[in-house]
């Protein structure tokens, strides 16, 4: 990928997942969504640090303890592993692009 | 660090490095620059990969071998562990921001 914003995925029924970069100790991945909540069910639990930034759009993260973080274009925000979280709301009118960097 | 567009330095004399999130086998920073190359003298050489982003501005990286990579908002490279690179230009009328992710 040499440009973030380019070659967004046509079909967005579903959130899409790309990895930009894999290494044994760092994956950082583009995500795609519009107008998605993830995980379906339940809460992303992950074993992994999570430092995420919104490029584009907006969405707003839940966090177990009930916090909600809004975030639009340049906010980021760093997530220990085991923080119980989700996607509670994306913009249903664009796509929003984020970029997320999970390390141990 | 909330906002990666905020709080840029006002004395942007030099160019400036911050860390976002630093752990045993990540390091991802925010670069601000204007009208900077570097380093000074010779080439960067470094002991971990980098893959960086332009976030707003442009700038320019010279390799060893002579090819030159133009970078604009959104626009990305992987930088492999000892490939010789310098920052050859930046945007003298704006601040350039740059994202790097420095993994093993």
């Amino acid at each position: 990928m040499n440009n973030i914003f380019a070659s967004l995925p046509e079909d967005l029924g579903a959130e899409v997942f790309e990895d930009i970069v894999r290494s044994d100790t760092v994956r950082i991945e583009r995500i795609v969504s519009r107008g998605h909540s993830s995980p379906v069910d339940g809460w992303y639990d992950q074993d992994e640090n999570e430092w995420v930034m919104v490029l584009q759009g907006s969405g707003r993260l839940l966090f177990e303890t009930g916090r909600e973080v809004n975030l639009g274009a340049g906010d980021c925000i760093n997530i220990p592993a085991h923080t119980r979280h989700k996607v509670d709301w994306t913009d249903p009118d664009r796509p929003t692009i984020w970029l997320a960097v999970f390390y141990r």
